[in-house]
């Protein structure tokens, strides 16, 4: 493992400077400016080998790219911008000046991708597994930021996208299926790719809160069961959605009987890492927000309704019966 | 260990609620607010078991406090006012639920005695040894952050406190002595807590910044010769330090001979972790720069000088020599 000096080295100067960081890797602490009139949006999230992520599976640049992926679909779920990210890493002996230059290079790549900046950071050896933490920096417009809290009876539920591709990919990842070999095969490795290094909805998530027609919003990490189920406590109302209405990957269908998949809406609706955006609107703004969506390129489906009370239920053929919590596990 | 909804529950419920901190641990970012105009400070710090600290020798509570101690003292060398934080933590099997709640009671305990609000942290099982990440965000007036690159020809170097203390505490616990059996012994423990639980120089900092006097400004964490060769180094200058104004702790000289210390001052200026503030000033401003130290109740002192040219020297008896930048070592 090179040593620390050297690594700062490195990435210092491949990182950002401009107007904004006034000081960014190399000084105690970086020093940058939020836009006037702007609330501070920050949070972090932990990656660890052979819980997270294996390198049987992943490479260092696409892990770079999702460690710092997750934290951007963290500021998308509160309606902001991500402006700012520092990472910490410990690496262990295994981690060559190749391996750190690729990992580093992967969380640029995705921080040149979505207008962030990479302002700091810590190394340290790891005697073990390897361990990436990140936190990103955003802002929103005050008092703009979408909580998990805001849902009212009577909202209409929205996500994003199309869910079950990310557990295929970690299905296919299980079963042995490697990227390397699925050069001729563009479907499976979109879907190991939802897996590996998923997309932030950074330009949805930063229309919905500019909108400021959105009551509650999440990102899809844990599954739409589970993510559901905290906009429905956090708000205290309870949720429908519709089993015909769940945009399920289209993949799916096609691999459900060779994988042994039972039910395509169950797995979907249970499939976590997808961060897509899970949110409620007033049904008077239903349309307007169909025609941002629209306007930023990303697919929006209407999948249920805000309710009274509490839990969550899904409706299949007009029977109603409770949604499972079913999260998603990391790998051990 | 417990789940992670155990410990984010039980830590949610003891953080800060504030005006300050509109939504915090429990949503997908957190939201808060910075003083308008002013620029926002961002730094972070990773600790690994047994590359940093040893559970041998602290101790969870110990551990929460120094794991967000050492990112104060970096907003502290910053000029700044450390305002919230965040912490990442891996754990492992043998983390049960009282060593969660006193490794965040150390956290919490240490943010409140400065002020400081936790929003946010995420946790993880590790496989093998335990991580903390901290992050801190901070604020200081626009254009009044003390970088270490503003040192210029003719300035004093000045230093708080007194060095020494910190590498003696990491020396006394390397030769077996452990804080539990020093109730009698307040001067040794003083040194055992320095490197266990160090006190960050947050109302200095803060103070120096405010001044608008302090050219360059760095925390003593790798020993005074390495971060005084990093504020010449960055400002293009040199500098030289007077061995009998170096402000050696008194225990030292106490203990040289029993612990083979050949020289106090050598040793001082290599003492690593020590969480001194270390800054320039322009000759004109000393006297001001003093009664401010004054007012905040921390010892500083006048070591030396800024020069043109480069590299680091040391002044004994009238002869100058090349201070080596003998750094400090972590665990391994």
């Amino acid at each position: 493992m090179p040593r620390e000096s050297e690594i700062i080295s490195a990435i210092r100067r491949r990182a950002e400077r401009s107007q904004r960081v006034r000081i960014g890797i190399g000084d105690d602490a970086a020093v940058t400016k939020l836009p006037s009139g702007s609330e501070l949006l920050a949070c972090c999230d932990l990656m660890v080998e052979d819980v997270h992520f294996c390198f049987d599976w992943t490479t260092p640049r696409l892990l770079g790219r999702k460690a710092l992926a997750v934290n951007l679909s963290d500021i998308a779920a509160m309606g902001g911008v991500p402006a700012f990210a520092m990472s910490s890493v410990a690496l262990s002996d295994k981690c060559d000046m190749k391996f750190i230059t690729e990992l580093f290079d992967g969380m640029l790549e995705e921080a040149n991708h979505h207008g962030v900046a990479i302002i700091g950071g810590d190394t340290s050896r790891s005697l073990g597994s390897i361990f990436i933490d990140v936190s990103v920096i955003g802002h929103c417009a005050e008092g703009k930021a979408v909580t998990r809290s805001g849902a009212k009876p009577g909202d209409s539920i929205f996500v994003s996208g199309c869910l079950g591709e990310a557990a295929l990919g970690l299905r296919l990842l299980q079963l042995g299926v490697r990227l390397d070999e699925l050069d001729d095969e563009p479907i499976m490795q979109s879907a190991l790719l939802k897996h590996l290094s998923p997309a932030p909805r950074t330009e949805l998530g930063k229309a919905l809160g500019e909108s400021g027609m959105v009551n509650a919003m999440i990102d899809i990490s844990d599954g739409l069961s589970v993510d559901l189920a905290h906009i429905a406590e956090e708000s205290s109302c309870s949720a429908v959605i519709h089993s015909d209405a769940i945009p399920v990957v289209q993949i799916l269908q096609h691999l459900r009987l060779e994988l042994d998949i039972p039910d395509v809406v169950d797995f979907a609706v249970g499939s976590g890492e997808e961060y897509e955006l899970l949110f409620t609107v007033a049904p008077a703004n239903a349309y307007k927000i169909s025609s941002i969506a629209e306007k930023v390129g990303v697919p929006i489906t209407r999948i249920g309704e805000i309710g009274e009370g509490k839990g969550v239920q899904i409706e299949d053929d007009g029977v109603l019966s409770p949604l499972p919590a079913s999260g998603y596990e990391h790998l051990i």
